[in-house]
């Protein structure tokens, strides 16, 4: 079992490297991640300007490699041949905040796991839900211990085709966590706020600001789950055709 | 009905010119589009820098606004209030290429829409499927008025909430076409291959590169649309989750 891991946080990422090190008890694991952060830079394929790649160490010394690609772009260079070995599955994260709701489509660290999917092989994405205004390091060994039960279980049941898993773990103790639920997509509450400011040379410019976004806590959602200590795992697909829809719309005179 | 017009391609696009054009028989169109080309960007928010905005001309004179963030990052900037007036809908487009199938989740004529719904506004993403080898000026003025149609419906109509639609409109003339489908998104097929080359200094550097992506023309999706001869307007919605299999991954042992 090839197992590729990514993030979208960047290569020295703390959570990368706790993902690659509890990777290494279910396959052999490659690493392949953006040379910087690219959080909220969405499913991107870089096709107007060549990638690099280079050969880092991580924190506990093992090799791995870095581009100036984004999340997905090193998956797609994984799934495209770029590493000596085939890619079986990739695990992206662990990210230190949530991706939950609409977040699914911003996020660097999910659309690395649909670029899997769409490459043809499995991915998940792994979520740290951390306090707000969490300050200091992160600890991660309780997201990463769940990211190998979860992968364990791809392994052994296979994923469906065209299906990723998008896990988001509370920021608990193991013995806090109440358990693991399937989920599906929840509702997103965005609070932003457009600020105007202006610079040293009286011009304006703007910031996307307003509080963090909250999220609607019903049951059998993502928000649900994590709001009641239980890890998420939604299932997700690439097919966003609103298919309840489609009826009424036959209906419309153009 | 204040319209916002937006695109991928920058403020200067022939096709943004024309879905502008367009859009003033239905409305007060209100123009802000980012300053360069963001083709396959996704689903952008910048929170990690401020975003400039200045004021520009199109190519009939009439003001618009750019800006240096993303497709999405404009759609947002809009509803958080940087225009005078309140956004009632917002186009995307008219861009140069189809996005299809999966090219949704990349495609930054549909991010921008898909940021619209976000904002509780209806969203609209025109594509032009134009010939994969097409040279010179392209002629989005059968493109510009099957957008003006389906806009219409949506103001005399009302968008259902949570959805956008996804335009794809043939090269054809007006005579040629020979009508509108409603769709489901369908599949993609990439063809991409990594290029391996060495830059004058004997470094290694990487293109993802390959052929166009086709697409399986199945009867009912969008490719199948226009394989012959229709426009394609496949409704979307951001819920992710794969419903379907949610009952199989409940049957995993974690």
């Amino acid at each position: 079992m090839h197992i590729l891991v990514t993030n979208d946080d960047g290569v020295n990422a703390p959570g990368l490297l706790a993902l690659a090190i509890e990777m290494r008890s279910l396959g052999e694991v490659m690493v392949l991640a953006p040379d910087r952060n690219w959080s909220a830079s969405g499913h991107v394929k870089t096709l107007d300007r060549p990638l690099r790649v280079k050969e880092v160490a991580l924190g506990d010394g093992s090799p791995a490699f870095a581009t100036d690609g984004a999340p997905s772009d090193c998956v797609a260079l994984a799934l495209l041949g770029l590493l000596p070995k085939p890619i079986d599955l990739v695990v992206s994260g662990i990210n230190p905040n949530a991706n939950l709701g609409h977040d699914v489509t911003y996020s660097g660290t999910v659309t690395a796991a649909m670029e899997a999917v769409i490459g043809g092989v499995p991915g998940l994405a792994i979520s740290l839900c951390s306090p707000e205004n969490h300050t200091g390091l992160l600890d991660y060994s309780p997201a990463a211990r769940l990211a190998g039960k979860i992968v364990a279980q791809v392994i052994e049941q296979g994923m469906p085709a065209g299906i990723l898993l998008n896990v988001n773990v509370p920021y608990l103790s193991d013995q806090e966590i109440k358990g693991i639920q399937i989920t599906r997509q929840g509702l997103r509450v965005y609070r932003d706020l457009l600020e105007r400011r202006l610079d040293p040379r009286g011009r304006p410019y703007y910031w996307i600001g307003g509080e963090a976004p909250t999220g609607i806590s019903e049951d059998g959602t993502d928000f649900g789950a994590l709001s009641e200590g239980f890890v998420s795992v939604t299932p997700l697909h690439l097919d966003l055709t609103a298919h309840q829809h489609i009826h009424e719309f036959q209906g419309w005179k153009f």
